[in-house]
């Protein structure tokens, strides 16, 4: 069997060994997905793959039973994890951009819709709003920001005015920007859409780069949806994501097909969201990782990130050409910081780093369509994004900074 | 670390270990899922979650590179499978089911659009039909069956009737049916549409029971789209599926998202049909089961499978009050084997198979809506599927056939 573990380390990875690829690297794109995760995450999934990697809510067969006990269980710590009520419920999803996919286009939208959107977010929000609107023709308006250009900022004073102006019928945010790593106040900005609205405005919050570091307390934020994805702050593997609903949310059925129930009915009215095998073993990955991050708790994770990023922060601006995009305050800042460098265009500075110093970071606009209008990094290809986890060492930061220390200096 | 282990197993299941469970079930229902899979496809997925859990296609990293090479190449292996052409391409997705709502949502379909739809087919496919029939209006025209109930097939002199009265401009086909393991005549079929269209009718076909068990080969099939499942007839993990394309099928982008590349642009046109993070451990399982697959070749797994499936059918034709739904003749059977038990409903029989026998099979109606208007199966609440894998043994089947011969005895 070790023949064979070897033979697949091969394939994928020819002249020297995964393992030590993996080792030698100071990895700084958590962002994109946390890696490395708990130590028990790895070990659950290989345990239910290897025992319990059946049809979940399908089969009555006692292993059957099991995993969609875990499945529901999952969903009941997933609610008290944001203090969830009666009226809200956990939908699973592939993926966190799946799970926007089937907000977006289950909502009711027409010409006349009108929509509020975040210009934090990511190309999972702004792609199906936008494929959305070539088809129903609403307009799209962008949250005003405030006008300093190396920590943008939603100003709140203008987007009241806006909703006054003309009220919303849905608010798309970003919990937290994946460029700048900034918090957004959702919960003032849906109090003020709720408010205006007299509770009519529905906001939709994309809780990507979230959930499981920022504190999420449901009877403070009143949301309609907020999206989830496993693999990034969750700690938890590929493949398991979703979104919490407000109940009342109206919500057709993007996705169609098997449920494991009521066969015969080829309407998928009153069966949920979830069509589809459920995938076990991620689902028992964040399962674990909901017990890493229960015991760790949310603060501490946040508190350990805040520390890493200020060393970054601080470390990155006393170097000469280097402009550093993160917000000003440490309420507002999550785990990333981005930045540009004078003369050496991003991707460039990402492949340096690569090569030179086995440190990788993303480079480029980060699938977020709309912020770097304001940032002003088109003239390097984008910024270059570092973004920690809990598991970063000041280690790997400290030789980070030396390694741009000693790039700048050429 | 072992402490944390069993804190996982206690939390998925308190009374006794998992592996026991899991050790001491025979599991029929491999329709559902494969369970096992090959040792190093459980192997791969670790490894791959451990030291290369990176975003693929998005950063320019070293690890990122390795990941996006190993998805490339998964991509021409899965191509060679099916001995495809230049003019055929690879779309990964989450599931089956949500490949075939990509196809079907992704379609040009109108009130005029003339639908035929295998009666076989799963919900995965009747539902997204339906759901996208009560936003258009067409009508799904299903292809006639043969008059015998115990297993019946697809009437091929009825359907180039019904083709050539009206052309058909989509054909849904099963390759495989979930419920009787029919293997359709999809190269007649597809050849019949094709011909009397003249090559107009587009056809799609789930293949979510046949790629990996039944030979595909795509230049007697020139199929328009063909989905695949990984968790099932490919011995791969859940979380990895997808479709075969031709390249001039026309698909509309039913999901939209960030693609890791040309970030600005918020029009998914020209993005291809994969928005959102790979599940790169799910990709290496398939990329390390489609070794298997290759080293044991398809056609010896088939034999593998008619072997164990004509013990089986024999075995129950042989017990009174058995009523069998299985393909009468060996080159359109498969993997599985349906049955109803003359005086017990469907589900409490496998409910005794489970409790007293430690046998899983799945019962009821399969997710499958049509085809039980035809099986008759209606009164026992649908049937019972015993679904086998190459890795089922003799001894399993000796012991389920032991088990339905004293639950008949009473």
């Amino acid at each position: 069997m070790e023949e064979r573990k070897n033979q697949c380390c091969k394939l994928w990875f020819p002249d020297r060994s995964l393992q030590e690829a993996a080792d030698s690297m100071i990895y700084l794109d958590n962002a994109a997905t946390t890696y490395r995760k708990p130590e028990a995450v790895y070990q659950s999934i290989d345990m239910v793959n290897r025992c319990l990697s059946v049809n979940a809510g399908r089969g009555s067969y006692q292993l059957a039973r099991i995993a969609t006990q875990g499945l529901e269980d999952l969903r009941e710590r997933l609610k008290k994890l944001i203090k969830g009520e009666q009226d809200t419920e956990v939908v699973f999803s592939g993926s966190a951009t799946l799970a926007l996919n089937q907000i977006i286009g289950g909502l009711d939208l027409c010409k006349h819709t009108k929509v509020y959107v975040s210009p934090f977010v990511h190309n999972a929000v702004a792609r199906p709003l936008v494929n959305a609107q070539e088809k129903c023709g609403f307009q799209i308006q962008k949250l005003p920001l405030t006008v300093d250009k190396s920590h943008p900022e939603i100003d709140l004073e203008k987007t009241e005015y806006l909703f006054r102006r003309e009220i919303p019928d849905y608010v798309f945010l970003s919990h937290v920007s994946n460029v700048t790593g900034y918090v957004l106040p959702i919960e003032k900005i849906t109090a003020m859409a709720k408010e205006i609205s007299k509770g009519r405005t529905k906001v939709i919050i994309d809780g990507a780069q979230g959930l499981g570091l920022i504190p999420v307390d449901y009877k403070k934020v009143p949301f309609d949806g907020y999206v989830f994805a496993g693999h990034k702050t969750l700690y938890a593997p590929f493949g398991i994501a979703g979104f919490y609903k407000r109940k009342d949310l109206k919500l057709s059925h993007f996705l169609a097909g098997g449920t494991g129930s009521d066969s015969l009915d080829t309407s998928m009215k009153k069966k949920g969201y979830e069509p589809g095998s459920p995938n076990i073993s991620a689902i028992a990955g964040l399962y674990e990782a909901l017990n890493f991050i229960e015991e760790t708790r949310v603060e501490n994770i946040l508190a350990r990130e805040h520390h890493l990023v200020e060393k970054l922060a601080q470390g990155l601006k006393e170097i000469d050409g280097i402009t550093v995009y993160v917000p000003d305050s440490i309420e507002t800042r999550s785990g990333m910081v981005s930045f540009v460098a004078e003369g050496i265009r991003s991707d460039e500075f990402g492949s340096i780093l690569d090569e030179d110093f086995h440190i990788a970071v993303r480079t480029g606009y980060h699938c977020a369509p709309w912020i770097h209008e304001c940032l002003g990094d088109m003239d390097y290809g984008g910024c270059v994004r570092v973004s920690v986890s809990y598991f970063t060492t000041e280690e790997e930061i400290d030789r980070f900074l030396d390694a741009v220390r000693e790039i700048m200096e050429g």
